[in-house]
This record gives structure tokens, C-alpha cells and sequence, in this order.
């Protein structure tokens, strides 16, 4: 099986609604081992709707096709689908029951406006799919070996009907589902990275390879292949043995654990309590270790400490430092991280200062430099980067930095 | 001008990534009056990007792709539009220097991967569109009254493209361009701003009103009539008399500026220095304010007291209060803005407590429920709200409600 999504709306079009159903569509069947081999978004025209689907039928065994369902006369994704497959549309009257039903158990005590019924109007041949969510149903039409699927797209109708009966009926064409396995990595860049595992392919050649870089580093992701389950087992045991002799220390995790999760895994196991003295991050640390729930059992707490004067009194930096080195210093970041541990009582402190811009930079000292100190029981640590980017990327890529040392700090891993 | 978009990526189409650039690069179009007529995604595949292209090229003036520009072999999109359209790919020497340049001021030691280099070809004719956040240059190629924009897919990189290059060649093909009045609301539902504004769109017959929900609150957009300059100032000048007369203290800001800077604006003028006290939004608020660039010119610091030690030692609650009343309370609300301003000596104190979830919640303080208070040289504020959602949708509320709380108190706007 091969597929194509095709998404319907002019306010998706437009920009003003992202479109995430697509998205979701998109994992859910690969999760099934079906590739999407391309996506289609189009208004609610009906020569355009027909024209997308006929395109992706010459192309694909299956398309899904979201959006225009509704029962105003912008809707006309039935009238299009119609047209396309020369099935002429009928009123489906258990449909239409299912409907009226409906209208009146949600309360409707005056009766059903009459356009709410143009959503039982169904192509001739196709299978109704009961929608648990709301009111119009989704459609399944298969001719000649290929399946045409027609689901509403709000998405949580969207969803329902995709496990309800999407996923189902793929099941019942597979034989072995396809797995993966993400290693996901921080600290190394994705050139770097490929070029360290330019051998990788090579030595898995059942496998495929994928980097797909973020802000806050680099997933590797491997496409095990579609055999049973103990030789998946097998496969993975040595691709993730050849990715991690290589690149071991910038993998922080297997799966889909986020940074900040992987660090109050630490934390918490080492019972240890975490505090920050954050300048040029403004915060941004903070939230995001707090972004996880229960944080509040390793995260003690933090300052931000954006001027000269709250470094001094907040995190109990030394003036003499700040007047002899600058704010943005090896010395200062280093006093950070030791005050706020010491004032504070945790185990883990950890000071960030920098320069994020966009103004305020100097030839010694340009925008991007940014000094992150961490200490811990373990040991201390200092490292002094200069970031890319705009002020929002040199925050977060601060950011990502500074969880990644406490990581290593806690781990013992040397740069 | 009529445009079709192409986004490009196997981790767009696997669904592990969802597409916002396609929205963004949308809504950009639609606020230069030129509508998007399709959209497709493909993969990483020459013949497919290719053949996407002509598709598009055949029914549409202007063609933007983005993604698929980076330095790995599965970046194919050079090569596919340079198939597409013909023109060979040939080394650009200048831009070559400019990578590598840029390698060596991010502080690559190492030589350069030569994988980097492939960034650096470019089609035939061509012009090369300067990248202000990343290696891979934009591309625009134009031919037969038709154009075709090329910008990596990152989307720091493809908003900058966008707005340094995209924008300003629409701007040079406009006749009358359209113009929007945009007034930006916070703490009110659309709902209910839609209720209170329902005879806004008769009394403005040549204006489109729109409603722009996001977290952070609800822009009204109003798109004024293709006219010379003069009568568009006119039209303006009455929708914003309508809309201010009815929900004026909703609204923070007239363009596109954000809260946070609005309110920063506001503290520069008073020269007023503000403080922070967090508990559930875990320097969220801080990131936000410092988000500003020059943010220390009014942002003293803050503090994230998460535990209930934190809040007694870092910002001078008093035990009792905490014993008696509970961390989420009016009382310790209070006393973080009071005292988080007075240890810090700034002019403004803000103090956030509350239950973010998913856990920690009790009958009578659900989670959601967040105490927010404010201290300022014009008085004193608090309110206890109640907010839906998930745990970052409560701390994204929090933060809207607290930076909205210092621009009512400092305006003197009552609830």
C-alpha cells in the first residue's frame, strides 16, 4: 500500500488554521508501515477537489481525503468526490436518521435546519463509517485494488474516525509492521553528525537512515526492516551498537524522551535538587525543566538575574568579579552556578551569562558568546559557546546547552 | 499574482514534523492580497519535487518551495529545480566564500565538511537571496512572467528569506496594496468579542473583519478597501473609532507589536524597573519579557519559586502565610509582588501562584486555578482566575493574564 493525503479548505489555504490533521494522518500510517508519497492542500472548489484526487489516485493504492464535509454550502467535498469516481450521490436514509438522532440528543429543540441533511448524502457504492464525534459520517469507496477514504476535518472527528476505522482496515492488509528506532542527540550538528556516521548505511544496509535536525539538536532515526519480530530485535541491537560507538556522548536518549525529561530523570534518581542563575536565558531553563510534571520534586528553583545588581545580591556574585571580568565571563558563570547551589541548598547549580543580541556585542566578546558553568556532587564544569543565529536562537540553543551539561556533568561524559 | 507552495521533506510527509511553514508563508501572501491556489508536500525525491514544480508552474504565477537545501545527500531540491527548470547547477563561487566564512565564525576548527559545499551550486541564472540565519541561500528564478522563490525549509531561515526577500519583490509588483487595521486583544473570549462587535461589519460595509484566536488572545483584523492612500486613512480612522468604543480595553496594541513589548514600552516611559516572582509559570513570564531585545533597560530579574522554601527565602513570604492560606492564595500571591519588588528595589512587583496540573489539584482549588498580583507606584492589583486547558496551556494563560495585569495597573484600566 501506498498513500496520499489530500486536505480540503480555504482557511487551511489561507494560512489561518495550520494544518495539523495532515500531520497526524501522515505518522498514524506510517506507524502501519504505509508511506505517504505526497500531500495535496486545496480549497473548496469542487474542479479542484476532483482534480487533486484524480491526481492522487493515478499515483497511489490509497488517499485520504479530510475536510469539506460540513453542511454549509462551502462543504463540497461530497459534490467533488462524487464527480471524480462517476458516483452519483443518494440520499442515504439510515444516514439521515442517524442525523436527526443525533440533532435532538444534543438538545436541538427546535428542528434541524434542512442543510444539515446534504451530510447524508452519500456516493453511490461507498461504505458509511460511523462517526462517534459528530455529525457527518466518513465515506470508504474501493474500486480496482484502490481504497478512497473521505473523514471530516475537524480533527478530533478526524482522529476518531482514522482509529476507528482507517487504522483497522490497514491492519487487515498487513504483514509485518514497520518499526524504528530514534537515537536523539544534542550538542553536534548535523554535518558532524553525518559525516562521523558516513560508514553507518553501509554496515546496515536493510536499514535506512534519517537526521532530522530542530533547534534543540539532531534525532537519527533508523527504518528497521519489515521482518519478524526477533530479527527486528537483532537489527536494532546492532545498529544502535554501530550509531553509539561513534557518537555516544551526544546521545541523550532512545525514543521520544524530551532533554529536559532525560535531565529530571537524572536528577531524581540521584535525589538531587536542581537551581538556576539564569541572565541571558532570561527564565527560558526554568521553563523548560518545569515544562515536565512533578518537576517540583528536583527543580528547587531559580533566579533570573538579569542585571549586574541582582547577580550580586540574588545569586551572591562578587562585585569585584563583575568589575574585573565583565558579566559575561568563565568567572561570573562559574559564581552563578555556585551561588544559587549554595544559597538555595540543592546539589546542582547551574549559572548561564551571555550576550544574545541582537545589540550589546564586542569584537572580544560578539553576539553569541555565552558562558554556561555548572556544579554538581560529581564535579563542576565550564564551557564558553558562541551561538549562531538570532537572540531567540542563541536562547534556545543556550538553553539546550545547559541541560545538556548538567547531563554530562551527571553522567561523568568529558567533552 | 496568484502562488502555489511547495514544501518539501520525508519528515513532513512521515508526519514526525508538522508543517507550520506552509501556514506562515499562507498568511504572509494573504497580508499582500495574493491568494495561495494549492499546496502540496513532497519527499526528498528528485523526479517528485521536479514534477511538483511543473504542476504548479502550469497553474500559478509565483511558486514557492521550501526545504530540502542542507548540506546532506538527501537534500535533493537544488537538483530537482534545476531539472525542472532547465538550467543547469554550477558552483557560485562568492557563495562558497560566504559559507565557508561563515563555518569559520561559528568557531569550526575542524576543516570543513565537504558535504557543505553542495550549497554553494546554484542555477543557472539564478539570484542568490542572502541568509541571514543559516548556510543555504534563497533562490529566486523568473522566467515568462513567472516566479519561482526557493528557501530552506528551518523555519528561523524560511521567515527571514520571507521577509528580507519574498515580501519586498510582492511589494514591488503591487498596485493599491492592500492594507489591514490590526488591533490585538487579550482577556476576552472571541466569543465575546465577536458579540460585542456584531454590528461592526454593517457599519463598515467595505471593510472584512476577521477574528485571529491564538493562546495569547484574539487579533481583529480588518482588511480595508483597494483605495488611494488618503481614503484608506479615513476607513481606518472610523473602524478603529468603532471597535475602541466597544472593547478598547481589551485591546493592547494597534500592529504587531507583542504584549510583552507593549508593556515594556510602557515601563521605559514611566522609567520603572519590574520584578518577578514565579511559581507555576516557572520563568515563563521572565523568558517572555526578556524575549524583548534591550529588555534590561526595564527587566530587573526575577525569581522561580517553586518550592515553598523558595518562595520564603528567595522572595520574603512569610511562613505563616504559606501554613495558613497554602501556596496558591490570595495572601502569597500578594506577598511574592510585594516582596520580590521590595528585595529587588524595582518599581514594579509581580508574584504568579498556582496549580498548572495535571496533578496537585483539590475541590476547592482545581487545577487552573492561579493567583496572579501586581504592585506598581499606581496601586495595587490581584485577581484569582480559574483557566481551561492543558498544564502549558494554564502556564501560557498565566503569563497573558500576568502581562496584562502590569498594562491595566500602570493605564489605570479597571476590569
Amino acid at each position: 500500500v501506498n498513500a496520499e493525503i489530500i486536505t480540503i479548505g480555504n482557511e487551511i489555504l489561507s494560512g489561518r488554521t495550520v494544518d495539523t490533521n495532515f500531520a497526524y494522518l501522515a505518522a498514524q500510517l506510517e506507524t502501519r508501515g504505509v508511506p505517504v508519497g505526497q500531500h495535496q492542500t486545496v480549497g473548496d472548489q469542487v474542479e479542484d477537489i476532483a482534480r487533486a484526487l484524480k491526481t492522487a489516485l493515478a499515483r497511489a493504492s490509497l488517499v485520504i481525503v479530510t475536510g469539506g464535509l460540513g453542511p454549509t454550502p462551502d462543504d463540497v467535498t461530497r459534490k467533488a468526490i462524487a464527480q471524480a469516481l462517476g458516483r452519483p450521490l443518494a440520499l442515504d436514509h439510515d444516514v439521515l436518521e442517524s442525523i436527526r438522532e443525533r440533532w435532538v440528543s444534543l438538545g436541538g429543540s427546535e428542528p434541524m435546519p434542512g442543510n444539515n441533511e446534504v451530510q447524508a448524502l452519500v456516493p453511490r457504492g461507498a461504505r458509511v463509517l460511523r462517526n462517534t464525534q459528530g455529525t457527518a459520517p466518513g465515506l470508504l469507496m474501493e474500486e480496482d485494488g484502490k481504497a478512497v477514504f473521505v473523514v471530516p476535518g475537524v480533527p478530533g472527528e478526524m482522529r476518531s474516525l482514522t482509529g476507528d476505522s482507517i487504522l483497522p482496515w490497514l491492519d487487515a492488509q498487513a504483514r509485518h509492521p514497520v518499526r524504528y528506532l530514534t537515537l536523539r542527540t544534542c550538542g553536534i550538528r548535523e554535518a558532524v553528525l553525518a559525516q562521523r556516521l558516513a560508514e553507518v548505511p553501509e554496515l546496515l544496509p536493510d536499514c535506512q537512515v534519517a537526521y532530522l535536525p530542530s533547534i534543540g539538536g539532531v534525532d537519527i532515526r533508523i527504518r528497521l526492516p519489515e521482518v519478524d519480530a526477533e530479527r527486528v530485535a537483532e537489527v536494532a541491537e546492532r545498529a544502535r551498537q554501530e550509531i553509539t560507538g561513534r557518537v555516544g556522548n551526544y546521545i541523550f536518549t532512545e525514543g521520544t524522551d524530551s532533554l529536559e525529561r532525560v535531565v529530571g530523570d537524572l536528577l531524581l534518581e540521584r535525589e538531587y535538587m536542581i537551581a538556576l542563575a539564569e541572565s541571558c536565558t532570561g527564565g527560558m531553563v526554568a521553563a523548560r525543566i518545569t515544562t515536565t510534571p512533578g518537576s517540583s520534586l528536583f527543580f528547587e528553583g531559580g533566579v533570573v538575574s538579569y542585571s549586574n545588581r541582582a547577580k550580586e545580591e540574588m545569586a551572591g556574585v562578587a562585585h569585584e568579579l563583575l568589575v574585573e571580568h565583565g558579566a559575561v565571563s568563565e568567572p561570573v558563570a562559574r559564581a552563578l552556578a555556585e551561588g544559587i547551589a549554595e544559597r538555595t541548598g540543592a546539589a546542582v547549580g547551574v549559572g548561564i551569562t551571555g550576550i544574545a543580541g541582537p545589540g550589546g556585542g564586542t569584537e572580544e566578546k560578539p553576539v553569541g558568546t555565552v558562558h554556561i558553568a555548572a556544579v554538581a556532587p560529581e564535579g563542576k564544569a565550564h564551557r564558553r559557546y558562541r551561538f549562531p543565529g538570532s537572540r531567540d536562537g542563541v536562547r534556545e540553543r543556550s538553553v539546550t546547552a545547559s541541560l545538556d551539561m548538567v547531563r554530562r556533568l551527571l553522567l561523568g561524559i568529558d567533552d
